[in-house]
């Protein structure tokens, strides 16, 4: 088991929702920002990264299981520790727990580092990932399988200025917000997510337009966010009635 | 002078934009928690003046002057001082300080109290403001006139689950985001806002398109967001080559 860096967080008013609950995508977020403020902690931040490696930092699936949303207002403790890693695949765990130190929200997701020139996978350096003391595994670990949808609804959004980060790349969250935003909003009031699985497979580019694909079978949504013919990110949630 | 109150803050990278500054929006989000924070130190929190008054805090104006904006992981100093009020009017500076005590933005905010059931603005009672120390005045401060706008070019936007709060109100920050949007990529990747004038005149309904006017002439851009007929809110921004 790896090295674990943890920080308190008071759910903000802007990122809460309707519910009284913080907004999902925020969450992956400020998950990430952790994971960044854990690599920096350590001397690896991402310019150091860059300079030396030419590689960056991507995620590329989130298994999310929640107990329970943190709520409006609530300082909630988030955890984080990479657990593994295989010659590809690095895989780091979220943990948020309440004040009572009862864990509401875990999240598993899996990164890669990224060659900035040829933008692909790279092998994982062993001196990269040496000082997280995460376990060397040879195993693959996989998320479910993301069936093409076929019988999808689709609804067309325009990427924003604000959706970009400082590299000029759409915020990982934004794909989460596409895919709920075509949900009825009578339904988002009424349930709450309980499991989610996202992959990323392909970078949105800015300028395109997006379509957000969705299948409901009652309690289970399927997502697609698609662009130009390809599939960028793919989805399951099992919703819970609140 | 009224009573400040102060917070730490670093720029976290999903609200960076892509010149690595602060993405503006978020500057707004950001102040109004710090004043909510304030209220709730001082045993006023929006749920107690509910209770107590049955009254809702409404921003209705902002003049933001900018030297720089806040960079991407810059940890800052945010002050917020409520400066004086009059029978309706509540005015509250907001200031950014860099870690050498630089000044780096002021905000300078007109807030109302509105009553939850009319829906209108209600007088501002003494004992509620008197906490906070600021100075009784009997003038009225007024931000620009904002013209309507006669050779805007409009671009249709659709309110969205995730742009709601807590009270299925559109955030205040996603005015801004909208009339930012419409500018042209090149134009928000060489130029910086110096001064902002933004008036929120009707709220918008969820549910609702708004359309999002523009009239750019050289480095003042004048903004307004409609819907249904109605101006919702109105802005001027003076830019500046980066």
């Amino acid at each position: 088991m790896g090295k674990k860096f943890k920080t308190r967080y008071q759910i903000p008013f802007y990122e809460s929702d309707v519910n009284h609950n913080v907004k999902l995508p925020h969450i992956l977020s400020v998950a990430l920002q952790i994971a960044s403020d854990q690599s920096v902690s350590l001397g690896l931040g991402d310019e150091r990264i860059f300079k030396d490696y030419n590689l960056v930092w991507v995620v590329s699936e989130h298994e999310v299981t929640i107990d329970r949303l943190p709520r409006f207002n609530e300082i909630v403790e988030i955890e984080t520790e990479p657990i593994s890693y295989n010659r590809y695949f690095c895989y780091r765990e979220f943990r948020i727990y309440d004040q009572n130190g009862e864990k509401l929200v875990d999240i598993f997701s899996t990164f890669v580092l990224m060659d900035y020139d040829t933008r692909r996978v790279h092998d994982v350096p062993e001196d990269l990932v040496a000082p997280y003391e995460s376990e060397k595994i040879r195993k693959i670990l996989r998320g479910p399988k993301y069936k093409a949808l076929e019988k999808a609804t689709d609804t067309l959004y325009h990427v924003r200025y604000f959706d970009l980060d400082i590299n000029g790349h759409v915020n990982n969250s934004r794909y989460l917000e596409w895919m709920y935003d075509v949900l009825d909003f009578n339904f988002l009031k009424a349930y709450t997510p309980k499991k989610i699985n996202l992959k990323y497979v392909k970078e949105v580019q800015y300028g395109s337009d997006i379509e957000s694909r969705l299948e409901q079978d009652g309690l289970i949504t399927k997502h697609e966010i698609t662009s130009n013919g390809y599939v960028n990110a793919q989805a399951i949630t099992q919703w819970e009635k609140i």
